[in-house]
């Protein structure tokens, strides 16, 4: 019999509706690098999402590259990018931020977060340093939601680390790579309206979310960074097949699917977290999102692993491991309970 | 009625064939980054067509991203990259090479082609050069094939400039974005076996050739790029779901698709050069594969935009331009009767 | 008896107020980073010279140095710096620009000179081609004076390029390595105060021009360009002690002593110019200021190459080379007539 | 009254022996880029006196560029540089590492120094995460000596790291830009040739210790890194003049200078930590070199500074300052006593 796969969240194809709308299409001729109506239609969608009518809508292929274009266009190259310590640009991305000129400035995290006040800090000490001319000079700030921890920022905390950009006339860009999930928690109080609000960047992404692969960066004002597409082509971040990019956010921006297309795995997420507390598992972080955080004794985990693919997160200490199991859109009942069963069964 | 569209060969989808496979493994879960058995299984198709048993194999999603990676895994700082002063390199990636810190070095091109004798000169000159070490260095030669005006280069020019490149220790590197149209052509005499005997990487190329996405670097000697999985990553290179260019690069060389892919677009472009010809149209190089560039009177443009899309190529003269009609492996013979019915009308 | 020299005008040290003033300073304790009273003194006195009160001046180091570094300030990642073929930036600067990123858009050179006409014409290209978002955008023009070949641009022809740049919002750089040779010659119409008001950017050339070494960076509109000390610490440009480059410029602007140091070598150059006129040479370009650039037959050059050093500077034909002959700010009177005498006796 | 100068070691000229022998060398004519036999004699006498007759050995202009130059050319595009947290690399060059496309890995510091242990630990971490080829490859070693802190490495602490660099392949640089007082400081016991045999490039300052500018790199290992000369003019680090650096380093390592022009700074510098000792100042670290780190209380500093110059180094608490006084090659017995006289009259 083969594992259970809980491993991550970019392990199936795509939503049902993308591949119909797909086969559909495929013989039709289509502009290219995204100049297509259909491409139209998706930034429209999103625009209206987003209640941003104005805003410019791009669409890229992955997350890294997503990451590393957008960042090399809102930077000079003397300035850096402030991030927590934990997030994706700071650990696992090869060092793409650096290969495009740029230091990581890293915040503490909290769950993955980073605080408003710890920015300002950031700031305050860089401002007054009189050897600050000597320093990588704070140009932009990223965050992600979800952050890499599985948590969420709230409308709140969102607000204040937003203020502080606005203060310090610094660019606020957040990663969306699984934006849908965070949409779909019951919990989060951040729409994407607000995002739109309060971000300078943000993307969408479609690649961990029912799209087989895309990420949709939205610039609520438009113009805010010229020649976006060039930059695009230059980082190798323009596909030339544009349309099958808009043709996927076109079907996810339609009837509001984005905004469903988490639930499953958000409900599934929160089943196994209420038996892995039934069942007194130590939870690493207290995340209402489709990644569970758990800490294992190693041999539990080795046990584990026999009958479910999840992935190692990191040691906790010399007999214990964090590991994550992630649910996706394409989560079944059926596999949330066969894994419920598992885990009832490891308990040690 | 919609024109007839003839503006390139990226404007459809995918061979029938892809997509039913997608459609087939759309809910499997497979492994990211490439590291699944279908990618495992289409690199080791390619190893096979290639003749090359033990070589890496590596899939990324688009050309201008792809020769951005290779180029700069395979050049030192004070390195630049030899090419066709019309090469996709020197040209049409917005400065993508630069960007990566390199000079592209431009030889003349002769129908697109560079030659062995010119490049041989621009060594010698070099290394002749008593400032030398104030020059960028040659640091490796790129070519296409076809290249960028749909010639091809013959098995023995490229012996030729491999040879070159030998002798002065720069690797060879071919940008295949539209080999199947290469490998379709009768006329053609270099195969998938003799191009991995005679470069030191190229890439097959899938988005232009019966793919949805993507293309597969061919790296003949295994360890010659060491690290390249990291330098995809960091370049935003590798796709999260790296099976979804797994799967495609299996369905194209299963039965050797890839080989009979290009086929129909090189019948339908036969076909369009010899009406061309027969109506008296000045054809602009002598292609054989699936570009036709045919130089138009102006007002007779303007005409023939009425009922057929294609590409503007560049001015010719103050009264002339040269156009490029594309067929692909989508194009119908249908379409090509109606595109020789208007060439014919619209004869001046 | 050793040779002549004359093979280039970064030969010698420096002007003898630059030595003394330096021992007097010696052991004075100055601040760093070019904050100290003298490097000010001798921004204000430059600022004077150049009629531009309000400017900001920076002093580098060396030539590739502040080319690199100015043109990295100027551009954006996507953009790329237009240059005559000829220009130092685009062949002697072993691709340091583009190792800052940005690619080399390159104008025919006409004795060393780009013209107003052609780059217009890029620019109009550039604007009206249907794929300019997948090129390189023209961010700014690079022009030398003297140029590379030693001539000089007219005060109108330098009008007619600035009036293009600012007519399509491109700084104009102007590298003024050999400025004071400029400045010294009597058929030279173009001044600091015009330089100022014509180009954006532009450097005064110190280590060619009676310093031991530095440039000086002449940004005429103040906050043209934010946060340069840092752009300079960022590229290793900024010199710990840069009162040492206070210093010297300070001297060479007391008393206009930068309007007169390159005189000498003009007197020296138009004798040796007048003597190979008369005695039937070759000239290459009619070149009026420190620099002589003969065709000699080859074996002529090897005779030449017994008594006198000078620098190959090109291969003419199979059997006659360009060599250079330069002249500097502390060539004597004594070797010139020595030249002028191994010149008579090695006529053909 | 002007304030006494102890802010850093960079204030003053040069050594008299090096003002001498430029003023005699002044006119004579000498070939430019370091190919002159000034600079040649410099490199023998630094290859003699680091005991590696074979070293290649170039001359830099300044530290900042010295470093970038030399981890630009010995990492590949996709590694980074290991640092202690407090690395002048890791602070205080404004990005100039990551503007050559580098991540510093930092590393805790000690003091200002690195541990064996502490690099063995994140090369042992790197190597076993799962998703290292997701990570910043780490590509080689940086440390300074003295440290930025003052410190010193033993013999034995510095055979640990070069130990650790071998075992993993990794290139080991030591930044020398205050070599002199480490090598005069008594309780040092890393000679130069022990430095040759442990590290692969480092480099011996001039700058702050006796030149008017300049740093030496010595690579031990002839040819290990290839091309550098081409690499140092692509960073604008290959001065023109280049005998400039070659008389300076000639003149420094003339009859032992080098180990003898640190001796009065480290005088000067224990002497006023004696006082600071006896007088219940507190250090903050125990440093044995020439620079002094002392802990006031805020108004006491204030008070300091009205006839002291030193430099601000951090915020020790709310209410007190750590700075630092810097002796120097040039500072005077005369200067050192009346600090004295001031630090007495400052206690609190």
């Amino acid at each position: 019999m083969s594992r259970l796969s809980f491993a991550s969240d970019y392990m199936e194809g795509a939503h049902e509706a993308i591949l119909s709308r797909l086969r559909e299409i495929n013989y039709e001729k289509m502009q290219g690098y995204g100049t297509d109506p259909l491409s139209e239609q998706a930034r429209e969608k999103i625009r209206s999402a987003c209640g941003c009518p104005e805003a410019d809508v791009f669409f890229l292929v992955g997350g890294t590259q997503t990451n590393a274009t957008v960042i090399s266009a809102l930077l000079r190259s003397y300035e850096g990018v402030v991030a927590a310590v934990s997030g994706h640009i700071s650990t696992h991305e090869a060092g793409a931020i650096e290969l495009g000129g740029h230091k990581v400035l890293t915040l503490p995290e909290h769950e993955g977060k980073i605080t408003a006040a710890d920015l300002r800090e950031l700031l305050v000490r860089f401002e007054t340093d009189e050897a600050r001319d000597h320093l990588v000079r704070p140009g932009m700030v990223y965050v992600s939601q979800p952050t890499e921890s599985g948590t969420l920022y709230s409308l709140r905390e969102l607000r204040e680390i937003s203020a502080v950009c606005r203060e310090y006339g610094l660019p606020l860009y957040l990663d969306g790579a699984r934006l849908a999930y965070a949409l779909a928690c019951p919990s989060n109080d951040v729409s994407l309206q607000e995002l739109a609000e309060l971000c300078d960047v943000f993307y969408i992404g479609g690649t961990k979310c029912g799209a087989l692969f895309g990420e949709a960066v939205v610039i609520p004002k438009r113009g805010f960074i010229p020649h976006f597409f060039t930059i695009m082509k230059q980082h190798g971040a323009l596909l030339a097949k544009g349309w099958l990019l808009g043709l996927q956010f076109d079907v996810l921006f339609t009837d509001g699917l984005y905004l469903k297309v988490g639930k499953a795995a958000i409900a599934a997420a929160g089943r196994i977290r209420a038996t892995l507390r039934e069942y007194g598992y130590q939870l690493c972080w207290d995340t209402p999102a489709n990644q569970v955080f758990v800490i294992l004794e190693n041999a539990q985990m080795k046990r584990l692993a026999e009958s479910v693919e999840f992935s190692f997160w990191e040691k906790y200490d010399a007999t214990h491991t964090v590991i994550r199991l992630a649910a996706s859109w394409a989560t079944t009942e059926e596999d949330t309970e066969k894994l419920l069963v598992v885990l009832k069964e490891n308990v040690v």
